[in-house]
């Protein structure tokens, strides 16, 4: 079943959300994360110990969906297995434009009234062609709109990261993790078990979306292969997608069924297909962050040369490394280049060959700049990255530090070539959180370690040249 | 040329220290960083300027090494590369035990007069039997005698984790985020160029030192490889002796030319020779960090069979990926386990097939106590991970972490198996970064990710593997 993006707009952009079965145990959480709606909020709640505080926080409640008095775009339920189907039904009854079921206990159990119950909600919601979320999940998030489904989530702005997933937790965490690593929302979903509206449909959907410009997807597995693919191959020629598939392993596998009851293809045939359509692949949520941080922030490219700065020596056989390692090259740079770093660069205890080796406590953020703009204007060099080293300091260096980001904004906003930092924490952790946040904001990606900035540009790389080739062949 | 123990120990443990070359210019950070010394600590400089300062310190200055009024066993020298020739021929003349060089501009530089200056300073140093630590490092850090490099690191509490670094910033790094992880140093030491003392030297040093337990080793090349491997092997068949081969990549070389003026072996041999030797490799620092946590605080096992407990579906999913990709198992336990858990497991919402999944908001500290008592007697099960999931919960919950934490100590006092944490921080970093520290206190490795500790733990097996085989061939 396919669906327009008018029909799938109208539950991710709600304006009426009906909450069915919030309870005191679990501090009404479905309710406070839909709080900030930009739109009205109902409780459906027929346990009279439950409703006064619902109606505390300031929603109004009715004893049954139908009664709500105006007509509902989303609705959120959170009520026994056994109830689900009776609550399906008023939804069908009262033409909801979606339900989403945080309800579990279905297929992803192994039992027969698991089974039983789901088989049920399959066939009643595909009769009446109702958008079922889940179950066994944790629905919708759109910032904008404040619709949430945590209350750890942001609300108020809109991005550009779209982001599907069959787990509620990965989709929680990218959302909540990703915000204080300066990624942002457009719309995210978690799916669960996925009965009535699959991977295929959001995907579709989000490619569509002209708020979505990046997008992620954690897989568990599909049940239609070959509509997923050809949906992903679509999609993929527009936006970028990654894909993190798990339940690679056997072991996965069997975790993945008892998640979401999904069956896992080969992971061979997934990698293949994967590469075919034009998705980059992640194995980790480390890995989904660091790589959609890439693809929002860095400006793309096909090429591989870098400009690598480095603080000390050990930092530069470290930094090459972990490059060199991902298949990108750190040459030597242009005899101009080199003529302009002699002019300043002592020859002792620091080098300017590439990496550049800045040494600890030398150079002022101004000095640090000029050695950026020489790379930046190398054409030896495609991409630039600066490992910003707060873990070698001996004393806090605040001014120092914030005179520094100021001159890598000032790069990154004057040169057409991808830039990223680095971030050599040391013992200085809270301090590199900070950093990081300023940087983002300055939209600027940083990363924790070489080896994941390097992965995650890597990433790009291979991203941008599938492009070029599709492109050209086009 | 070979040393021994006792002549190490004399610059390893020094009474009596001298700082050469101190200066205002660099806040008299040589100085500094050896207040903390249990011993004496003298400064030796010309420069009539520089003195006032010095003394400021508390510090008494000779204006030549040879006055110092008693034996000296460890000289920090800190002046321009032309002086260091006279500066050794000082040091040779009043016979101290050892002379450091931070002085950098030799070999490294790739020039005529750098190469001379290290051809003098080797030959003179070989002819009369005086150690000389780097140059073009920062010598030996020994924080329970308070001998520092950087006042960044600890000093009063020694520890059983030895470090040799060719890298002044690897070993500085090592130490400072190592002791916010729970590593405690014995003795670390940057040795730069190595032109008398070589990585092989600090390594024999390291494998009889008895408070050395657990050795790690930055290389970025050997001049005798015939000589290193013999000794690791020694070393590697009494300790655990993790070592990063850095300069791998082509690229990588070059930049340790520039750095150490190392010329490197094909890596394709170093992997073959370390495997041989029984060493544990890594690539990267914090694959370094995460292989020596495991080592200090894991108890060893040759066998792969994980008892995995995670929060949700979607991070059993995960974990259960991350431990299958490193060749670790996650098997089905007994029968009788699964009996056990039948009798307070809600089928709904969470599984105990393993991984267990707790839930987020579900269940006492008791009770993941208990989960883990059961896992810990499954006799299918060899080791035990547990995922400490803060990014899920809504609220602070710090009475539950806090009672998690005390039940997670019980269990691992409790257990003969090893046992591991993983950190599922959220958007909760600077309490994660918090717990690691409360855990690591406790005697508890705690890694960032999935993959980490699944790397790390894999590290630990393969070593205990290789143990085994080499006991039972023995």
């Amino acid at each position: 079943m396919e669906w327009t993006q008018e029909e799938m707009d109208r539950i991710f952009n709600p304006r009426v959300v009906a909450v069915v079965g919030a309870k005191r145990d679990t501090d009404y959480t479905w309710v406070r994360s839909v709080l900030p709606l930009k739109g009205k909020v109902y409780s459906v709640q027929i346990d009279e110990r439950e409703i006064p505080g619902i109606l505390e926080l300031g929603i109004p409640n009715y004893t049954c969906l139908q009664d709500v008095p105006e007509a509902v775009d989303y609705v959120i339920v959170a009520v026994p297995r056994a109830v689900a189907p009776r609550v399906l039904a008023d939804a069908i009854e009262k033409r909801v434009g979606g339900i989403m079921f945080f309800t579990a206990g279905f297929a992803e159990t192994g039992t027969d009234e698991g089974g039983r119950l789901q088989a049920l909600l399959t066939e009643m919601a595909s009769k009446a062609g109702m958008k079922v979320v889940g179950p066994n999940c944790m629905g919708i998030y759109n910032p904008k709109v404040g619709l949430r489904f945590s209350e750890n989530q942001a609300h108020g702005e809109g991005g550009n990261v779209g982001f599907l997933s069959q787990s509620g937790t990965q989709a929680h965490l990218l959302s909540t993790v990703g915000y204080s690593h300066g990624l942002r929302i457009s719309k995210a979903v978690s799916f669960g078990n996925g009965i009535v509206l699959h991977a295929a449909d959001y995907l579709e959907y989000l490619g569509r979306d002209p708020e979505t410009e990046v997008i992620g997807a954690y897989i568990e597995g599909v049940p239609d292969g070959r509509r997923f693919f050809r949906v992903l191959r679509d999609v993929a020629a527009k936006k970028p997608v990654v894909v993190w598939k798990a339940g690679r392993s056997p072991e996965g596998a069997r975790a993945a069924r008892s998640h979401t009851a999904s069956l896992a293809a080969s992971s061979r045939l997934w990698d293949a297909v994967l590469r075919q359509c034009g998705a980059i692949q992640v194995d980790a949520f480390d890995e989904m962050l660091d790589a959609l941080k890439a693809l929002a922030y860095i400006r793309p490219t096909a090429d591989r040369r870098m400009g690598l700065v480095a603080t000390t020596g050990g930092q530069s056989v470290s930094i090459t490394d972990a490059f060199a390692s991902e298949g990108l090259l750190v040459p030597e740079l242009t005899a101009r280049s080199y003529q302009e770093y002699a002019q300043f660069f002592s020859i002792i205890g620091g080098s300017y060959r590439n990496p550049l080796d800045m040494t600890p406590n030398s150079g002022t953020p101004k000095l640090i700049r000029r050695c950026l703009d020489i790379l930046g204007a190398d054409e030896h060099v495609d991409a630039v990255a600066y490992d910003f080293n707060l873990g070698l300091a001996t004393r806090e260096r605040q001014e120092f530090w914030e005179g520094l980001v100021a001159e890598l904004v000032g790069y990154k906003d004057s040169s057409s070539k991808p830039f990223f930092v680095s971030i050599t924490a040391g013992h200085r952790e809270e301090q590199a959180l900070r950093l990081r946040q300023r940087l983002a904001q300055a939209g600027i990606a940083s990363y924790p370690s070489f080896p994941r900035a390097a992965a995650a540009f890597r990433r790009l790389v291979e991203h941008a040249a599938f492009r070029r080739e599709v492109d050209e062949a086009g």
